[in-house]
């Protein structure tokens, strides 16, 4: 069960800072699906904003790395993470943008081999070397 | 300081099942240079030899996502757990395969942006949305 | 499903060391409810007395950071260590010492944006500055 | 050692959008120095407008919870993340702030139980009471 | 939900490569029983056997460490990165291997008194004393 | 560097709360040394006493797991929480109680391994299997 309140439809369209930015996923995402997430953050109009308007640049805006990698790398921090909520959203998100089988397949056994040696180097406190440093 | 001895070349080279895996990774990498990694690991040559077929097998054969991508999703998980070591290593192994500054500013935007959304849906405890299944 | 077995009261007051403890956190939260946490613990009745009389200590004992302050800390970190249970039952704990809305949004906030700073500064192995020392 | 290159002031002050954040920092927090993290995000001048601009307005917007609080909530999260540099960080500022001896000291206390508990109920997968549920 | 699909027994049959692993976990078990973990891994079959044989045989080689010890130590790490399946699946099979409720309790205790003393560590930045160093 | 200050002996001394804990480590240990993480805990003589009271009874009460398992359960917490202090300091505590290398290889395998499996799980999202559950 969720620690805040989900907000209805109605309940953001009553709320004009809510209402700007379901508007703004909305148009943006070209979907009238409004996910989870959004519905909980909207408890906090400022934050729903800022979190929103950093999602959209970050995510939505074209440069070195293509929309799919994007959402492997978060699928990436959101397993390690423990995230439930963010593994299976964006997991759907990059299945959205494309991801087959394959990649997701070879995505989860990169996840898997890096969790394996990141605890071994932990257990091990194997000390970086200084061929590293490259500046 | 590391919690196991870290073998140096003549150690290794005295233990055939150590020697034999630091001459696979010298010849499968194309240089002399064996990181510590592989050096602390040698205190155990089964679990050496079990992770170097590991990750030469995962990060090496051609698939579907490029050398470079599976780079960047090694430091993605290595830096939500917390990896000093895996963090420098494989930032390093990003560089050398291409990464560019800007790939690389756009990966650690990602991963704080995937950080924050994490926390905020574990604090939130945000149930996933039915949609999300695909199957 | 738990790993271990909910003891219901019928099974708490039949055994004499559990039944001490509920009955303390009974009186000490002026309540007949006692959670699942505490049901869950009693099947090792040694650890129950020693973690109760813990939060009872740390948690109730009067200090420099008021109770609600304290709520919030501890839902800090539990959303940090991915732990359902105790985000979920910290934030009613919170709730029930005041905590509105408007200051849940804060700390929802906060933790969302260490999140994202902790995870840059990992991915980026920031060197500590050395005016940090303040000894 | 840091993955990305930590900006000098020479360096800083020939980037317009870089100079422009640094001089802000500067300003808000009424002091010439300037910590190696935003050193290290200087490099993708995009983000350290945007990293900043969340901080600023997180940590600096008065609302229900004082400076200090925020800062304390923000060393709880930056712990159980295992992040050295933002645990060292802000406890120095949660000290400027005003963190006696004595908070500090249970503040510690709280982030080591919760942790502890976290961990319990984790291992034995408790089940979330419905009286939690506060909606 | 699960991000895969989780493969039927007739689905898995139609596959070899998926065959005859499972086949082998039967064998291996001697059970006719096919955990959910190895049903989802099953969309990768290259993944699945190398999981599988890492699994069989890093558990399941005799050793310095009998097979109860084994399944404590993957409770531990799996309460710690907060893995619900993994601290499910990893406790019935240490009571398959004859984990009693003390040996269970004594587990619990010192996954919960580890996790404290860690956070504190981490939160007071402790420096590694030089004695710790034994090489 | 520490966010609290490492007390000397002399300090330790001077504050008879603090003096009593340190005696009693030296007595309980039969060792003149006393590691850096009590040291640190000495700022705050409450948490000293109750932590260190603690693990004197949780690592040394005899028990149904011998002391150098319940040290190795012990360095699996620390390495997934990758707190570096615990890695080593129970590292160094396994070893003075007879850990062998094979034994710590044993040990380290199964961390590596274990960290696998919980990142796949959760990346995937694996349902509990109804036959996990034992009561």
């Amino acid at each position: 069960m969720a620690t805040v309140r989900l907000l209805s439809d109605e309940e953001a369209a009553a709320i004009p800072a809510v209402k700007m930015v379901f508007d703004d996923i909305r148009a943006t995402r070209q979907t009238d699906f409004i996910n989870n997430f959004w519905r909980a953050l909207a408890n906090d109009p400022a934050n729903l904003k800022r979190v929103w308007e950093t999602v959209k640049s970050v995510m939505g805006t074209p440069g070195t790395l293509d929309p799919l990698t994007r959402e492997m790398i978060y699928i990436a921090v959101s397993a390690a993470n423990a995230c439930q909520y963010c593994v299976q959203s964006h997991t759907a998100a990059a299945r959205a943008r494309g991801m087959t089988d394959a990649q997701h397949g070879e995505l989860l056994t990169i996840i898997g081999l890096a969790a394996q040696t990141n605890h071994l180097a932990l257990a091990m406190q194997v000390p970086p070397d200084p061929a590293f440093d490259v500046h």
